[in-house]
This record gives C-alpha cells, sequence and structure tokens, in this order.
C-alpha cells in the first residue's frame, strides 16, 4: 500500500455524482487501500444548479471530455450517461490518456465494452462499472472476481427496479398497468418517457453485461432478446397467483447446447421463490456455477446512496493497483455474443385464453394442446368479472418454444377463443 | 497485467485441497489476471493416501513449514486447519517472506488475525480467506471490497451449515436433536465430535472474521457470545411454527451505542423472512449499510467445490498484485472487538413455559410478565401430547434482555410452572 493520492475527476453532478463528490468530501479519511482520494475538478451541464455539496474550491470544465483530458486529475469518474455522445467521448479519452475509469454507463458498456475494454487494455487502465448493474449490491464484483474459480452456467434475476415496483404495486392494489405506471412516475420511480424501463432495454443493458463477465465474453447488446412488461396483464397477474405463480420481469443469460442465451422477459416464478420474494425497487440474482452451486443475491438496485457507494468502491479498486482484464479474458481473446435461433430454446410456459362459457370448451382446448404435442401440469378455469370472456390459464411441462407458439397458435384458431391467447414463461432458475 | 507464472505450494490435501489442485491441473488456462497459476509444491499428512489428481509430479513437503519457507513456491495456500499448530506455523513463515497467503481456516483467522495482520502489512503480503466462511459464497469480498463506500451498521445471518441441516431436518421429519445429529454424522453432514458447529463456535469463528471486516476492528473470538443448538427442542420448532416463525442459528454483529457486539443465538425468523427460507446445508448474510441499505447473500456454505472455486478466486486476486488492508484498515489502526455488557441489549422474545393444566395459568403468567415491564405480541397455548406439561409460547415486544431475563425467571417461580421456561430471540434484521 502506498501513501499516493489519487486525484478524481468527476463528470455528471446529477444525484449520484454529486452524492459521491459529497461522500469523499466528508470522508477524507476515504483509505480503502492506503493512500487518499480526493476529488479535483468536475463537470456538469449546469454550474449552478442547487447541490448538496459545495463545488465552488474545484476545477470546473465546460466540456467532460477536457475533465478527462486533464493531468489534473488520475482518474475519471464518468456519471453522465447514454450510451454516445460526450460519455464515450470522454471515456475514450481518459483510457486513451491510461487514467483508469470508473462509470455508473450501463449503455455505454452493454453496446461498447469491446472496444473500450480493448482501449483500456491497451493503455494497462482499469474500466471498472460496478454502478451500471443493480445499483450498491455487487453483482459486477461477483461475476469478475468471486466465480473465476467456477464455471457459470446461468446468471438469471431481476436488474430492473421500474418495472418490478410496477409489478408490486399491480398486483398490491389491483390496479392497472397504466394507472400504477402514471403514480411511479409521479413518485420519481419512473422517468416521464418510461420506454427504456417498462420495454426492458435497460434490464437488457444489464443482463447484457453480467453475461459478458460470467461467460468471458464481449458484450453484445443486439443479441439480446428482449420482451418488456407490455403483455402483462392485471388479469394475468391475478391468474398466476392462483396457480401458486407471480410475474416479474426476468433477465437471463444461460449456456446453452450451441452458445449463451441473453433474455429479458416476464415469467412466472412460485410464490415461495426468492425472485418471488424481491418485491418494489429491490433488484435480485441467481448465479449458478458447476462447482459453487447457486448463489442468490438481493439489494436495492438503484437510487443515488447504494449507486454512489458502488462507484465509491471502484474507485478503491483503482487503488489497490490491481489488474485484471476487463471482461474475465483479454479482450483480444474475447468473442461476441451472438443471437441464438430461437427455435432451440425450451421452457414452461403459463397460457391464457378467454373463452365463451359453452360447453366443450375445456375439452376442445386440452385436445388442441395435446396434439400440438405440448402436455399440461395445472390447468384453471375460473369466472372473472369484466373479463371479456371466462378465463381458462395452463402451465405446461417443459417443451421446445416452437411447439409451444404452435400450440398457441392452433388454440387461438378455436371458435371458443375470444382474444388472442397470452403465453408467459415459467422463470428458468 | 503481466505474463508471471506464479507457484503454489498446497498445504494440506483433504477435499478441498485436493479439488484446489485437481482443478488447477485440469485448467491450465486459469489466468484470471493475465499470468499463469501452477501448483509445485504439496505437503499433508499422508502421501500415499488416494487422491483424485496425481501428486507424483509435485514436490513432497512432509512439514508444511518447510513447504511455506521454500523459495520454489511463490504463494503458500494453508488448507489444514486448526487455529494453532503447523497451520498458524506456516502461514506466519510464509508472511514473514512477504509470501501472500491464502487459506480456508476461520479458526486460524478469527483466533490470531490481528497478528498475521500484523505479519502480513509488515512483509507487503497479502493474507486472504475467503474460503473460511460461506464456502463459495463471496461474503468475505463483498465486506472488504464493495462496501468501503458505505458505513455497515449490521451483518446477520446463518454461517453454519450443519446446524442448520439439523433444525431443518428436526422441522421436517419431526424428529428430535440426537436422532437427527445421528444421521447427519452418518451421511458426513457432521463431525464425530460435533461440539464445535452444535455449540456455535464454527458459527462465532466466521462472524468474528466477516464483524472484523465489516467495522474495520481486529477479530477478537474471545469477545464473541455464544449460545448453540443446546437449548432447541422439537416442541419449541413446532410452537414457534404455529406463531410463524421458524427457529435458526443466527450469527450477528450489529453497531450498538456502546460498541459491537458479536454473538451466535438460535433465534427465530418469520416463515417468509430469507432466513427462514434458507435450509439444509445453505448459509446466508444480510449486510446492512448506512447508504447501500439492505443486501442479503446466500448459497453454500461448505463443501470441496465451493470452498475449493473461493481459495482459487483468492489466488487470483493474488495474480492481480492487488494490495489492501487485511481487515479493512492497516492493522496498526485496529482495535480489538470488546465484549459489551450484556445488559444493554434488547430483543423481542419468544418464551416458553410448560404449565399444569390448572384454572388461572393463563392469568397467572400473563400478570407475572406484565409485572416485570414486558409487554406480549403473541400468545399461544396449545396442548401437545407427551410435552410433559401445557406449553405456553409467547412472542413479545422487544425489551432489554435484562428485564426479559427477570421476566423469565418470576415466571419460573410460578406454583403451576413445571420445567424452567425456554427463552430464545427473534432474529435482530
Amino acid at each position: 500500500m502506498t501513501d499516493r493520492t489519487w486525484r478524481l475527476g468527476v463528470a455528471g453532478l446529477g444525484t449520484v455524482g454529486a452524492g459521491l463528490v459529497q461522500f469523499l468530501a466528508e470522508h477524507p479519511d476515504f483509505a480503502p487501500a492506503g493512500g487518499r482520494a480526493v476529488v479535483t475538478g468536475v463537470s456538469a451541464r449546469s454550474r449552478s444548479r442547487p447541490r448538496p455539496v459545495d463545488i465552488s474550491a474545484l476545477t470546473w470544465f465546460d466540456d467532460p471530455v477536457a475533465l478527462a483530458a486533464s493531468p489534473e486529475n488520475d482518474v475519471f469518474v464518468e456519471l453522465i450517461g447514454g450510451s454516445d455522445g460526450p460519455a464515450k467521448a470522454a471515456v475514450e479519452t481518459a483510457l486513451a490518456r491510461g487514467k483508469p475509469v470508473v462509470t455508473a454507463n450501463k449503455a455505454l458498456i452493454a453496446e461498447h465494452g469491446l472496444e473500450l475494454a480493448k482501449l483500456a487494455e491497451a493503455n494497462d487502465a482499469p474500466l471498472l462499472f460496478e454502478a451500471a448493474v443493480m445499483g450498491g449490491t455487487p453483482a459486477v464484483k461477483m461475476l469478475r472476481e468471486a466465480m473465476v474459480g467456477d464455471e457459470v452456467v446461468a446468471v438469471a434475476g431481476i436488474l430492473n427496479g421500474t418495472c418490478n415496483y410496477i409489478l408490486t404495486e399491480m398486483e398490491a392494489s389491483g390496479r392497472p398497468f397504466a394507472e400504477v405506471l402514471a403514480e411511479a412516475q409521479r413518485l420519481g420511480f419512473a422517468e416521464a418517457d418510461p420506454t427504456t424501463d417498462i420495454g426492458g432495454f435497460d434490464a437488457a443493458h444489464k443482463i447484457t453485461i453480467l453475461a459478458a463477465l460470467a461467460f468471458g465474453k464481449a458484450p453484445n447488446f443486439a443479441a439480446a432478446e428482449i420482451e418488456g412488461l407490455e403483455a402483462v396483464e392485471l388479469l394475468d397477474i391475478r391468474m398466476a397467483k392462483d396457480l401458486g405463480y407471480r410475474i416479474k420481469l426476468v433477465a437471463a443469460a444461460m449456456r446453452e447446447p450451441d452458445g449463451v442465451s441473453v433474455r429479458v422477459y416476464p415469467a412466472l416464478a412460485p410464490l415461495n421463490h426468492p425472485l418471488s420474494l424481491t418485491s418494489g425497487v429491490l433488484n435480485a440474482l441467481f448465479i449458478q456455477g458447476r462447482r459453487i452451486g447457486r448463489i442468490f443475491i438481493q439489494g436495492p438496485g438503484a437510487g443515488a446512496g447504494p449507486t454512489a457507494a458502488a462507484a465509491a468502491a471502484d474507485i478503491a479498486d483503482v487503488m489497490t493497483g490491481a489488474r485484471r482484464p476487463v471482461f474475465q479474458r483479454p479482450s483480444a481473446a474475447l468473442e461476441s455474443f451472438v443471437r441464438l435461433d430461437a427455435s432451440h430454446h425450451s421452457s414452461r410456459a403459463y397460457i391464457r385464453l378467454l373463452v365463451r362459457d359453452q360447453p366443450g370448451v375445456i375439452a376442445a382446448v386440452s385436445e388442441t394442446i395435446a396434439e400440438a404435442g405440448v402436455s399440461i401440469d395445472s390447468f384453471l378455469q375460473k369466472p372473472v368479472e369484466d373479463a371479456g370472456g371466462v378465463p381458462i390459464v395452463m402451465i405446461t411441462h417443459e417443451a421446445p418454444e416452437s411447439v409451444l407458439r404452435e400450440a398457441v397458435e392452433r388454440i387461438a384458431g378455436l371458435d371458443a377463443v375470444v382474444a388472442p391467447p397470452r403465453m408467459l414463461r415459467i422463470a428458468p432458475i
């Protein structure tokens, strides 16, 4: 350990950035590896915006790229956000100068991770992003460092707090999606434009990063299959619960015979399953290793305090002098994920129909699904007011997803079925 | 990152040691930080014992201290066990030569952590012990590295798989402690002499280590308050369940107004609490930070595969060149835990009596407990066959533990009470 003073340049002074600057100002003894960490320069959109910490003594940069290039700091902390634009330019500038980079930017790492890893390794500069995934819950460190003596076969969990909050509230209050989303927006749990969260893209960024760390691959956001919350109706939340399940937006990366699948989709988990018990804005992750077995981790997935604490932990890692490949193996050896042929996936499924209340419907549905080659584990028909038909739900045994889709199409063609059937997967872990 | 080859000396070739040697032999590409890791020397009690890996090409040392001293290896891996004797002598020998040490030895670190940390830091040698706590579940790394940007206020969980297996089986099978213990011994889940596990000492070693990391203190095993499973009867497991709780052996370190308490004791957790849902040989841990909030981690707590994988992760950390204090802050600045005055502890409690079936008993009990200043949250009287009396159980509101004990003593003095009352705490997290 050394007495070195590490001078930090912090770009982006929203709640996370201001929180980090405040933490370091209030903890001059922050010396997790010996030495000291001091913020010397900052950059943000507005210099005068009110902040919880006084930045008047710090060198101000209008341009984050100039802050990243400045010889007056030794570590660049990027908290601007966005996969391109100034965040990317500034991170590239810092790495090209051999300056360690700490970032919370999931879109940047998920979409440009390989080129940034190459730049980082060519210049012997750490590139750390614990704060990009699960806030203060150290999923990145676990996969990057704790699992190296094992072979990961799956990582899967709940990585978007906004979606999880909405699902939790829909179930608890019995209110429909749009109403709960509007409330989440009022409370600040959802953005004015909620597409990134609701559409599954934020969770897909995060599972892309975790998958890269877990499987030693280059992140390839384009290879992720993404379904958001759009297909989840209140009716399905209720019917799933009657069958002993809860619906969650699951992000999963699984080793398959022909590669690694990286997917985000709404899925059902049994009510006493740890994912089902992850409520509100919490995040959770399973890591399945061949030797270690199954590790489960749960914690706050976002928020200024946890995210700033994660960035501080990364700064500590920089101060230790540790050198590791960015994604488990040297960037030159990284292969990108490729999108797997969907016909290879197998799953158990929840299928929900709305049917006319007439004799012979159950027989027709169960014959049709049997003919398609799908066998049924649970079956429930239950009248629900204002559903527009009588709901029938089935949980299937595992079957190829192509077979399941074929079965759903056949059922959709039955006379008694009054609306397009809904199919959701059972959680894979 | 470098191309350096790290030569490992491994002392102790039980299932964990042999598993580690096998893993490294089968993974010549193990290069988590660049470079290579190769086992060059080994030591164990028997050279000829059958093992899953061929050690004939490795240099054999009869004496682990000679292996630790040998210039033919760069990292010493101690998997012998025991707080003193050859394990301690060998670790000291390696550290004194500036050689990084990786160990799975919880007793050694819990009882001699401070002097070893001083030796390690004086010789600029990492001393790593991920495998000492929770097997492959990286509790040590989380506390040492991920929480440095936060202030930990509590760590609490289930750290002994043997006790947890026994409690799980007692509940599932309705068999008494002694019978389940004997079965656990037959199955290899419990030692022939089970005192270390059953008496809470193993969990106390582990929480002592985690507390040192969490609170930046020197481990002081002597300051831990330890109660084992002895006080847990099948009757209490059943009655607790009727009230919606499950009994677990909890290890907890909590920041208190006058210091940090480090304790192991059987405690009740609500049935849907993550600790209650941690069954069999699983381990689990809550980490509560001021900024991050509450993180929960669960995974296999022991076993050759997970433990060897944890040691491999530590070897990877050595290969990164990282330098950190052993227990969060330089050893010269570490203060030892002191045992807190028990009169300062407060808790909710489960109190169970056996009474004679006669009029006025409930009134007498409830008056007595009210006079002692304890208020009751739940109360259950329920006949149980062969219990030797009618069981009455109460869950109290929070009260100073001295007050609770006083209440129990008063109750014990009532005529209708036919056996010493049992008191267990409600889990603190």
